[in-house]
């Protein structure tokens, strides 16, 4: 019987090509922690939970999980994660985010074992192909107006045969963001513009102007209008014609309220592949769309491309920051999709294997920067926030 | 001006005196952190938040303060808390509930330098006593079955002239706590059984059944009945008579749905005493009811005291496990009601001290047995909980 030997994990900071900025603040790496799992012949299985730096926790949850069968998901589970919901004392979410990470190093691993791809221990491919959108925001040193904005994306479109973008809000004035994606659908064509994400930066008042300027430049999607879903359900309420997506994943809230219309998560926020699966199969039963969250070390995108390639209901394209992000822990190097699609690696597992000196390079970045790195004096998440 | 010179913090293990069963598993001591603030000229204020370890995270926080006015509340809490509400990276919990010990310090060392109790600091009194529920559950070793919950119950109002009593339910299965509910309805007298918590133990379906149960027994108080609120909330729109509170503080969805009735809280969990005062005077205008949690190491509860003594809507008894508590570290020892009621110290500030024995004793206790100690082999937060 083949068990868990160790659980090793290395918070890493990928960097950005330039730093980016957003309602928020200023971003210039983002955190992320690289989780291996080794089993009792050797083998090795990878996993990434894109949530900060959670390596402490991920290894106090391998202490528990020693000598467990690689197959025990069941078990394994039952050992790291609360069952309780909302909790006084635990951080439950990052407990989900942790396990994770491990979860998924455990399907790289078996699926290794068994030297197929991943994509077939899930029940085998319905597509060949995954779709992701192209990212768009103000950048410091590269992108600092509307207008470099609206020719990045064009410039993006014409190289890369790009279809669909999508970007931020909630960085200049509401006047001006509006100029720009009137713009950008100009410059791009309809139809082109996907999906645009405020990151909570408006009041309802504001968010209630900004939707019908979206909607009547045929613009569909917004994340986050608002600080919170109960602000944004106001948004549903009154009858505005925006869909909205959140990373929030309160699929209780859709079905009661209407809002979100998305979710937009990585694949451990919710505890790893099995749970992604249930969420996104209740998400179809509800009519509520799903797709996959951008920023990881090549680990994380590799699981989405599995994944997606053997869930029917994911249709729409993920987020995307492959042109953003200037480093990653995966030898296979950067995603480059052309035409809005990359295929399904080959496995077997993954189908990506860590770069070591890469990873060490990452992981001194982290030592040296800390978690979640801004540009400079900027506080990408404390102090920074900006309503309007 | 008078500035912040250090931020303490130190972990703690405040022991039961018999380990308690509720649907979560077994609490043998809880894990709750000590905050000390000493200023530019060595004054001390002391604080609390009763959330396990947070001892890193309030002494990265003593780094960022360092040198501020003592009187700087906005300043300090914009550079401790984001500001970003749901965060995929940070534990937002976590820095509401570690910025609110410091906080709670900051008043303390605020009212002890003007030489006045912390309820003047507040505005003054509204009142003289405070009412506390005695709490009843099974404990190992001591009230093994609900005969002997029903025993001490009668006995703790005879000694200590109780006349109003909450405890857990979702440990012995429905119908043998019903027939418990009803004997202590019948041996104390009605209208003393005011609350019981279920923590979550119950589907919809039990629950409703239990809450006709509780009805027909003149009990309309119960917190937790299922897992989630979104479940919770289907009980009020079936139309129960029963009222519910959580520790989720989420007003929103009491505006909206009708749910929780009420919240029981500490004063770190929204960030401290201002944003404390800020939730419970905005429940008061929708009509919602507040209450304070129990289970700390002395010093929350003497800032209850003074809260609530200036607080006119702060109208409900507070949880309490004073009788359940073995040690305190606080030199004013154990708090003993008697009618229910308790008085507001003197000061100045929370008019507590530390015993300094005790916070040794307690902290060794904390690194010898971990966070939320258990019983033996049992499981308090994972893996324990039993659905019914």
């Amino acid at each position: 019987m083949t068990t868990i030997s160790e659980v090793r994990a290395t918070p890493v900071n990928v960097p950005m090509v330039a730093p980016y900025r957003f309602s928020f603040g200023t971003l210039a790496s983002f955190t992320t922690t690289v989780v291996e799992v080794v089993d009792s012949d050797g083998v090795v299985g990878i996993g990434e939970t894109p949530h900060g730096d959670l390596s402490s926790l991920i290894e106090a949850m391998g202490e528990r999980l020693r000598g467990l069968p690689v197959d025990a998901l069941n078990a394994a589970e039952d050992r790291c994660v609360a069952r309780t919901g909302f909790s006084l004392w635990a951080d439950a979410a990052a407990e989900r985010r942790a396990f994770g990470g491990i979860e998924l190093a455990l399907w790289d691993l078996r699926a290794r074992r068994a030297g197929v791809p991943l994509v077939d221990l899930l029940g085998g491919r319905v597509r060949d192909t995954v779709a992701f959108t192209e990212y768009f925001a103000p950048r410091v040193g590269r992108e600092e107006t509307p207008a470099q904005v609206v020719d990045a994306c064009v410039r993006a479109a014409a190289d890369h045969d790009a279809p669909w973008f999508e970007g931020k809000l909630g960085v200049f004035d509401v006047e001006t963001e509006m100029r720009m994606v009137a713009d950008l659908v100009r410059e791009l064509g309809p139809g082109r513009v996907l999906r645009l994400d405020a990151n909570g930066a408006y009041t309802v008042p504001t968010a209630r102007q900004v939707c019908h300027r979206l909607t009547d430049l045929g613009v569909g999607w917004l994340e986050d209008p608002c600080r919170t879903l109960d602000e944004t359900a106001r948004l549903r309420a009154d009858g505005v014609a925006t869909s909205f997506s959140t990373h929030e994943a309160d699929l209780a809230r859709a079905a009661r309220t209407g809002v979100p219309d998305a979710f937009c998560l990585d694949l451990t926020e919710l505890g790893g592949v099995r749970r992604s699966q249930d969420f996104l199969r209740a998400c179809a039963a509800l009519g509520v769309d799903f797709w996959c969250y951008s920023g990881d070390a090549g680990i994380m995108t590799a699981a989405y491309l599995h994944l997606t390639a053997s869930e029917p209901s994911m249709i729409r394209p993920h987020q995307s920051l492959f042109r953003f992000t200037a480093d990653l822990v995966i030898e296979q190097g950067p995603y480059a999709p052309r035409g809005g699609l990359l295929g399904v690696p080959d496995g077997p597992g993954l189908g990506v294997t860590i770069d070591r000196a890469a990873l060490a390079r990452l992981h001194e970045r982290f030592l040296h920067e800390g978690g979640m790195a801004a540009d400079g004096d900027d506080a990408a998440y404390r102090g920074g926030f900006r309503q309007q």
